[in-house]
C-alpha cells in the first residue's frame, strides 16, 4: 500500500489531475493516491515549498510526492528524485527541494534519466508517473537516474538578523485561506535571536508586541462575549511554526483578512525589533 | 474498512487538508478518506450544518464526520462527539450538531477530554483525527470523553408560522453552486401548514404560486424547444427537500443565476401565504 | 476493484457530491472512486467533453465514469450507458458522447430504463450511482436499459476545412487554468491539410507561423536567462494533441494569460492559412 501525494498547479477543472490520476492507477492499481493541492499559483515555487514542508511530514513514511509545478524539462530545470526524511519527492529541480530541505540532508538524489524516448509537454504524465509508481514497488533511485550531490538552491527568502541582534527582516511568505499573512520567521529564529526580550513586530503601518499561541487567546477567556473580538488583529505563531499576523475570525470573501485589511502582500517586509532594557516607551500605533 | 469524511473551512489550496489527511493515514492506513467540502464560508455554522446534514446520511452507517469549522478550543468551545442515527460526528460544540439533529436524538453525547498534553492552534490535525481514528478502531466514546447530555442549541434559522396558520416566515438558507436560493422552508412544514390550500410565496419583490418537483417542468416538456425557457424563474422542492427558488439553467458566473437575478442573499425573509377560499385575485408581479 | 470517476457541474462547496459519493460507498463499499472534474460551468457540454475525452483514456479499461453535467431526465434527455473503447460512460444523452466518440464507434448503448419508481431532481444521486454501481459488479447494461443504436450529435465544434484546401476555419474551445487558448483543431488534421507547407494562424489581431513542442522550446534552450521569455506568446501542440496558444509562464490571476492578454475567448475563430510555395511575403503583425 504505498501512498502518492499530488501538488501542483494545474487548478481542479482541466483534465490534467484527472489524466494523471488515471496513469497512476493504471500503473499501479492499488496506488492511494492523496491531494495536497492543485491551487498553486502558477509557476509560484515558494508556495509550492511552503505547503509541501507543512505537509509531507504529516503523511506516513515512505509517502512518494509528486510536485507538479513548473516542471518542464529544460537544461536549466531538470527533473529529479529525491529521499528526504524517509520520503520522496519527484519533482524538477528549480529550488523547491532547497526551501523543503533547508534543515534535514537529502539522503539521495538522482536526475532522473528516462527521457530518451519520452518528448513530452505533461512531463507529469509522461514522466512523474512513472518514476513515483516505480518508487512505490520498491525500485531504487539509481535505476531511474544518475546519482547527484547538488540541487539547485534558493535563498531569497530567508529572513536576516543584523549584527547587532537586535533585529530580524523577514518578509511575508504566504497568505492563507483566511486572509492570514504568513511571515518567513520561525519560532525558532524569533527565540533564538530574542532571547525572552521585549520586542515590538512592524508590518506595514501597524506595530505588535505580543504573540499569542492560539487565536483565541485574545478574547481572554472571555466566553460570554467571545464575538466582540471577531475582526481584531494579532499575531500567532501558526500550527506550521512560523509567525503569523491574523484577523481573528476574519472572512476573506465579505469583511476581509489581514492580507487585505492591513494591506500586506507577498514579500513585504515584516521587522522584529528587541529591546535591552525594558519595554519600549513609545506608544504603539495599533 | 472505515470512512471518515472532512467538512471544513480550510479551502483546498493550502498546508491543512493535506496535512490532516497524511495524520489520518499514519494513525490508520486502511482509512478511507473522503471530502465532503473545504470550502465552507469561514467559521460559518448555518452552511456547515446545511451541508453536513444532506450529506451525511448517504454515507454508510457507521461512518465518521469530521467538521473543521471554527473549531478552536475555548471555555465556549468544547470539542464534542457524538453518535446520531448510526453516524459519528467529531466537531466543536457550536451549534452546528443542533442543526443536523433536529429531527433526531443523539444516541450518545460526549465532551471529548484528551486534550491535557495538546496545546493547539491546529484541533482538527492534533485532536479530531486522534479521536476520529480512534472511534474507527472501535474505541468506546466514553474512552475519549466524558458523557454529557446537553448541546448548544442554535434556532435562529428555523422559519416561524402565525397563530391563524396562513403564514410561514422563512428565510434564505444558502445559496448553491448554481446561484440557487435555499430556503430554510421543508416541504414537510409547507404540507403540513398548507393542507393543500392555494399560497402565493413572496421572496423580494417577486412570487410565485407554483412549486414544481423537478426543474425542467418549467419546459411542460416542449422538447422541441426546451432552450427558451433558459433563465425562466421557478420555486421546486429541492432534493434536500428544502423550497429552493432557482433560474432554469442559470451560470452564475455568466448570466446570473436567482440569488443574483432576483436579489436574494443569506437571512433574507421568505414569506408563504395560504387563502383559504381559492387562489388569490392579483396578479403576480413576476 | 472497480474504478468510478466524477464529472460535474456540481462545485466543490454544496452538498451534492458528497451525497453521491456516499451513495456509491453504500452500494459498493469497495468502489474506487475518483474526480475528473467538478467545476464544468453550469450545463457546458463542451467543457464536459473536451476535459473528459482527454482524461478518460488514462484510466484502466473497465473504468466507469459518471457524467453529472445537465443530467434531468426529459423527452428530450434520455439518461444512456454505454460501452466505448473498453470504458463505460453513464450520462445523458445530451450529445457528449458524440464529442467523446468522434472517432471511436461505441460497443454498447443503453437507454436507461430504471427510473420507473424514480421521481427525482438529482438523477445523478438517484439514478446514475445505481446504474454505475450496477456495472461496477459485473452487470449487463442491457439489465439496465433497453439497448439502441443512435445517440445525440452534437456537430457544431468541429473545425471546418475549405474546398481548396488551403485554410482550416476552427475556433476556441476551452480556456485553461493558466489562461491558455485551446483550439478545435488537432495535430492530425494540421498535418493532413498542412502536408509540410508553410502556414500562418490567426487568432484575434495576431497571427504565428511557428508552432512548438513544447513551452519552453520558445527560449531557444537560453538556460542562462530563460525568464526573459516569460510573457511571450506562443502556439504548440498540446498534450492533448489540440494546437494551443499559449503565454509563456502566464498567471490568469496577476498579468494575464492568453485568453485576456490577446482577447479571445470560447468559440472565437482560429484561422490557418497554408501557402503552396514559400513563406509569405507579408510581415506578422506579431
Amino acid at each position: 500500500m504505498s501512498f502518492i501525494t499530488l501538488t501542483t498547479d494545474f487548478g481542479t477543472k482541466d483534465h490534467f489531475v484527472g489524466a494523471v490520476k488515471g496513469a497512476i492507477y493504471t500503473e499501479l492499481a492499488e496506488a492511494r493516491i492523496v491531494d495536497i493541492t492543485h491551487e498553486i499559483s502558477p509557476f509560484n515555487i515558494t508556495e509550492t515549498a511552503y505547503i509541501l514542508k507543512n505537509s509531507y511530514k504529516s503523511f506516513p513514511e515512505g509517502t512518494i510526492h509528486i510536485v507538479g509545478v513548473d516542471s518542464e524539462l529544460s537544461a536549466d530545470n531538470k527533473h529529479i528524485a529525491i529521499e528526504l526524511d524517509n520520503h520522496y519527492f519527484v519533482c524538477p529541480d528549480n529550488g523547491i527541494i532547497s526551501m523543503i530541505a533547508s534543515e534535514i540532508q537529502p539522503t539521495k538524489i538522482v536526475e532522473i534519466n528516462i527521457h530518451d524516448r519520452i518528448e513530452s509537454s505533461f512531463p507529469v504524465l509522461d514522466v512523474f508517473v512513472k518514476v513515483a509508481c516505480f518508487i512505490a514497488r520498491g525500485g531504487n533511485l539509481t535505476v531511474i537516474g544518475r546519482e547527484i550531490k547538488e540541487y539547485k538552491k534558493l535563498i531569497e527568502i530567508q529572513p536576516k538578523v543584523n549584527q547587532a541582534q537586535t533585529q530580524i527582516i523577514g518578509g511575508v511568505l504566504y497568505i492563507d485561506n483566511y486572509g492570514n499573512v504568513i511571515t518567513n520567521i520561525s519560532k525558532k529564529m524569533f527565540n533564538d535571536v530574542g532571547k525572552g526580550r521585549a520586542f515590538k513586530i512592524n508590518a506595514s503601518r501597524y506595530s505588535f508586541d505580543k504573540i499569542y499561541s492560539r487565536y483565541n487567546e485574545i478574547t481572554g477567556n472571555n466566553s460570554n462575549n467571545s464575538s466582540q473580538f471577531d475582526g481584531n488583529k494579532l499575531t500567532i505563531f501558526n500550527s506550521a511554526g512560523f509567525l503569523e499576523i491574523a484577523i481573528y475570525k476574519s472572512n476573506l470573501n465579505t469583511v476581509g483578512g489581514a492580507c487585505t485589511l492591513l494591506g500586506l502582500a507577498y514579500r513585504d517586509p515584516i521587522i522584529i525589533e528587541f529591546f535591552t532594557e525594558s519595554k519600549p516607551e513609545f506608544t504603539p500605533l495599533t
